[in-house]
């Protein structure tokens, strides 16, 4: 495998550790066109704005919601702190907190932190989705917001979202879900997670992910207006009166590019990606299985598994880009540059390492 | 004038309202390259991460700092945020406040409201500069930073930051510039803005704007590595163990789009720019006050004047990007897109509409 020179970029064929991936041909292009283009300022940039209006448009549909509210964020990062920043808004206590697994995204240890909200995680169950008993002791008169991850980082697990919702709005909380990484591959699953499931009021859903849209481009969707107008500063100087987004000037790529993928693959260039990758990390867990290695059953594309000591270390040596679950576990998420050839040279690796 | 088309790029040559501009061909060029790569998880893009370095060493370098700490932000928002956010942080008070002038950018009420800091804005004195006199009455032991601008977005004027600082540091508080649109032309001015020229605690400057790098690429300056790490989590899954930005997933296209801009710009060619655009500024003010228009001097190359009622809304109608100043003046920011022949038809096109 080639070494990584100055100023060569990312090779993706060794990459296993990224949520990111290779952006849709069509959204590449967009994305060029469109990089001097600043969606923050709409009066000066006029087409860019409409374009991030269709997008936004489009995460509607793919989430169905009939008239979302929201932008297109640098990530998922930002829809979460966004979403728990106007959960705090909106809210009348003086000491706010957010309810979350312990396997929510550590963007919300971010948003916490930032914006004086405590974070109170619970434990996940043995299938590493929210524990629903624990939330319910968890939640009290002081939670502005509970948080649900349909997609979680380290196992791909959804959690039990309709379930959770019913407990954030029986405690006068607000219900956001972190479909960051599952959003534009749970459309083609069974698993409640949409804006049609549950009455959740926000949603982060990023096209920079599954959706394959150059970074920056996540998404954050409500419900209601009053979740926007939570967020807005006025803006002198712009010829618009005011701005939701956490940052200023925004990436006239990540919006175009965006739109572009969403319209190559929505629905069925993201029904057969779901299907590829899903296969793959099938693949990769019964092969790893064979092997004797403890394995977390893939329900996404996401395999983790237990390996010896040093192995981990060893692959990487070998210019194997993979990470780590918490707990230390190899860590591989199937996006849509992985190759069965990939995966077939990857445990191959694993076997010369092992033997 | 060509009206927009949907899918059209913004054309440049009618923007005179914006802070942004067309990058520097290699900055173009690189940016393409670097699309997919992620330089919030260097783990796994080990290249776009040493660009990053790199990067920060040649701010460092524009703004006379020797052993710079901080990341390419987003923008200057991100920057204004997290240096707020920083001192905060490193602060012990449960009533932090921050000082700012007037003339400061609305990315300061953004930052004030998400962190719970109370912002206390001074008036600035008959050359749009901060009044000292009103700043040293209103810091106070809970201050917790003071904002000094270096380069403001309406009237280009730089504070006086070496005299802040004094009354910052005496109040024990930290001392944050905002050089985002200024500091790539500072260095070719007397103004006294620089690490060098006070003992300053960090600064934001954009590559995104003078700096002609594609958006989005802001720069996070700060003397020392507290700043840094009183901005960082706790990062599972990657394998990098902490994360100080703003955001997660980040733009790689903005980080090698900097590096090339300023490798190719730094210092001959912003000079030349800077040259130009002051010259430009200084033109179209000459113009505006020989039709008996009220101009405010343009310091910096950024130009306010007063038009009659209606002019403002005519010019805008025959798809001029402009935009106005909080009391409503004309403002034309020359950047580096701006040519002479583009403010002579600027020119003539306010004539006719006056005629």
């Amino acid at each position: 495998m080639q070494r990584l020179r100055r100023r060569t970029p990312q090779e993706f064929d060794c990459v296993l550790s990224s949520m990111c991936t290779v952006p849709h041909p069509a959204a590449h292009d967009e994305a060029v066109r469109f990089l001097s283009s600043n969606p923050g300022d709409p009066a000066t940039y006029q087409t860019i704005a409409k374009l991030e209006d269709e997008a936004v448009e489009l995460l509607g549909e793919i989430t169905d919601l009939d008239e979302p509210y929201g932008y297109i964020t640098s990530g998922g990062t930002e829809a979460n702190i966004q979403a728990v920043h106007a959960a705090r808004n909106l809210a009348e206590t003086d000491s706010p907190n957010l309810v979350a697994p312990e396997s929510g995204h550590f963007s919300l240890t971010k948003a916490a932190e930032m914006l004086g909200v405590e974070l109170r995680t619970v434990p996940v169950d043995d299938d590493y989705r929210a524990d629903l008993e624990a939330l319910e002791a968890a939640v009290d008169s002081d939670t502005v917001v509970v948080v649900g991850v349909a997609g979680t980082t380290e196992y791909g697990r959804v959690d039990p979202i309709a379930a959770m919702t019913d407990i954030a709005h029986d405690a006068g909380a607000r219900m956001h879900v972190d479909a960051s990484w599952g959003g534009f591959i749970l459309p083609f699953t069974e698993y409640e997670w949409s804006f049609a499931d549950a009455p959740i009021d926000s949603m982060a859903i990023d096209p920079h992910k599954f959706g394959q849209a150059p970074v920056p481009a996540g998404g954050l969707l409500a419900r209601d207006r009053a979740t926007v107008d939570a967020l807005a500063v006025d803006t002198p100087y712009l010829e618009t009166t005011s701005q939701a987004t956490l940052t200023g000037t925004r990436s006239g790529a990540g919006v175009a590019g965006a739109l572009a993928a969403m319209e190559s693959l929505w629905s069925a260039g993201y029904r057969q990606q779901y299907r590829d990758q899903q296969a793959n990390a099938e693949y990769l867990a019964s092969e790893l299985q064979a092997r004797g290695i403890e394995t977390v059953e893939p329900t996404l594309p996401l395999v983790a598994a237990e390996l010896a000591p040093g192995t981990f270390e060893s692959l990487r040596e070998v210019d194997w880009r993979i990470s780590r679950t918490a707990s230390g576990e190899l860590r591989v998420v199937c996006m849509p540059h992985v190759t069965r050839e990939g995966l077939e040279s990857f445990v191959s690796d694993l076997d010369r390492i092992r033997s």
